[in-house]
């Protein structure tokens, strides 16, 4: 069930060999000397960095220095409002939290509304829907309000529009068909679009670092490619791997199949649901085999989803891990502790999400840096 | 000293044949019948019909008809800020102008800043003030002030940038290519622009009209072709051709030739200067050969300005061209009739810029129109 890997920000398929993504994409791995800095910086590291799920960057060193420097660095992340926000989008939102955590600065969040209506078949009024519930299922993190802007484009174009036809200005045709794969049938506003989301790096004059999924990584090389060239800074960039969906190993989790997808608002039967039937396992066929020959938990989604995020303990995932090679733990007990864990993991969540309604005001208009920016002449 | 010719938004080379241009565009010249309707309809005919100036367009009748029944239309043009504003330039708003007072409808007038700086190597700044001088030169006409909205678009795009996307999603590079010859070469804001100068012909759920020279209508071709598709009315349009510029009939008057150009705030020792030195003459090359054998009105500059615009009499054109193809008046003396008639129109234009100061907000941002389209969501 292997095929030619595919990885753009609008398709992720096969089996993704994230060695040779870190190659072709020209980023670097996060090693081992990079995470002790960073531990010596900011206390410990977050779970995400021992479970292998972010792994790669461009210019984290540099961000330390001017960390350390006192320069500092700003963070911006964003999302692209197509559906229900499932699990899969959350982790890297988690992530950039614990950084804004550690290093106490500014972020902004982009919501790219635009580029969903552009790039999918949706109607611009089921995009707002969704772009909105996203956002509250951001906010229900607990960002800072003070020190995090989270906009939709389609509210705040009129503020940067004149910093996206400076950056437009300076990408031709060519390049966005070389990186993203354009086409003549690719509609001008999508060709646009490129412009839209590299933007934000430039909202401060200091370097800017951006946790996303590896996805996202070709606007960061056009990025650099011209930042410089108007006086900013190349982009730094920290990237997550794929949260696996739930049919399998391959490809990342989408909104687009609800088979292989938990939805922040699936309700507990649902996941159980969802999991039971659904859940690639990397069990026996039978019962006696599995006994015999035990789990496979590098194809395991129940088990990779408790590694990537959901077991933070690290002495009760070894347990589980030890329990399910040796054909000890079954599939089914193993697709109970995640149901478990998730269904805990959601409801959380979801109370979270109630409580920010309150607070949606600070992050989009009257926060202290939502205040700046609505304020700001780019 | 012909050659090929060319026309595009951005380029009009050669000695322009209009018919083929029709022809080619797919418009329609205007007719008799049509001129009979119109001045059945309003009373009397603006001296550029007479005068074969305005000279094609695209369902005019329908505008009539549409105005006939009370279903009323709407006016919109617009300028691209890449220059002092010439006289060129002006003869189609004044053309605007007579619509709008004999119709009395709203007219948007768009002035693409994010256009000039995109296409030009000019600075943002720069373009910003030829961009505040053109308004000004433009609220100078007179334009009614409850029915006429100017904007920039770097200002007014926050307001229209969900209409932008609507209208980018539905044309694709293939069409911008082929239409305007993009290449890969273009930069990506360049390949949106089309979008953005389509959106206004949908600021009314009514026919609009769009007076323009004929080489804007590549964009009025495409907004016919996706209006419909979105609920809207193809727009209608009515062409001028291009003012001759001082260096001979080819081509148009082009800010990018100060030699070719008259000026809107060119002195009258300029303009005299400039008349004197480079008007091209359709005289003889000695005044004897000239006695002998006349003048050429068709390629006399000095001669079309009047016909064009400078000299509403029709006896006096009459004469002067009599005067002129008989030898009986020399090149010297065309000349001096021109520039004093020029330098009355520039020094009528001038005052009337200087008392139109104190109607800008009006026009940009709280006369009628202007203050309902702030406030319009699109």
């Amino acid at each position: 069930m292997t095929g030619k890997s595919v990885v753009t920000p609008w398709k992720v398929e096969g089996t993704v060999d994230y060695i040779k993504l870190v190659k072709e994409f020209g980023t670097q791995l996060i090693d081992e000397n990079l995470l002790r800095e960073l531990k010596e910086i900011v206390g410990d590291l977050h779970l995400f960095f021992k479970r292998d799920y972010v792994f790669s960057h461009r210019d984290l060193d540099k961000v330390l220095e001017d960390y350390l420097s006192k320069k500092m660095f700003f963070l911006y992340t964003g999302i692209g409002p197509s559906g229900n926000m499932h699990i899969g989008h959350l982790l890297p939102f988690l992530f950039t939290k614990w950084l804004q955590e550690k290093f106490k600065v500014n972020l902004y969040i982009q919501v790219t509304d635009d580029e969903k209506f552009l790039f999918r078949k949706l109607k611009f009024d089921e995009v707002e829907k969704i772009a909105d519930d996203d956002i509250l299922n951001i906010a229900a993190l607990g960002f800072d309000p003070d020190k995090t802007f989270i906009f939709k484009d389609t509210e705040f174009i009129g503020k940067i529009y004149n910093l996206v036809i400076k950056t437009a200005r300076k990408i031709n045709f060519s390049t966005v068909k070389a990186v993203f794969g354009f086409t003549n049938e690719t509609n001008i506003g999508s060709i646009l679009f490129p412009a839209i989301q590299i933007v934000p790096t430039f909202f401060e004059k200091r370097r800017c670092l951006i946790p996303s999924a590896i996805d996202q990584d070709p606007y960061w090389r056009i990025q650099r490619d011209i930042a410089e060239s108007f006086g900013y800074y190349k982009t730094a960039a920290i990237h997550t791997k794929f949260l696996p969906g739930l049919l399998g190993p391959e490809g990342k989790m989408s909104a687009s199949d609800p088979r292989s997808t938990i939805f922040l608002n699936d309700d507990p039967e649902t996941v159980r649901e969802k999991i039971l039937k659904y859940a690639y396992s990397g069990g026996g066929a039978t019962i006696e085999e599995h006994r015999k020959k035990g789990g496979n938990v590098n194809v395991d989604v129940c088990f990779q989803w408790l590694k990537i995020f959901l077991e933070p303990d690290d002495k009760k995932l070894k347990e589980i891990k030890e329990k399910y090679q040796s054909g000890e733990m079954l599939t089914g007990e193993l697709k109970e502790i995640t149901i478990k864990k998730l269904n805990e993991f959601l409801e959380l969540h979801r109370k979270r999400k109630e409580n920010a309604k309150k607070k949606l005001d600070k992050y989009k208009y009257d926060g202290k840096l939502a205040k700046e920016m609505w304020q700001k002449k780019f």
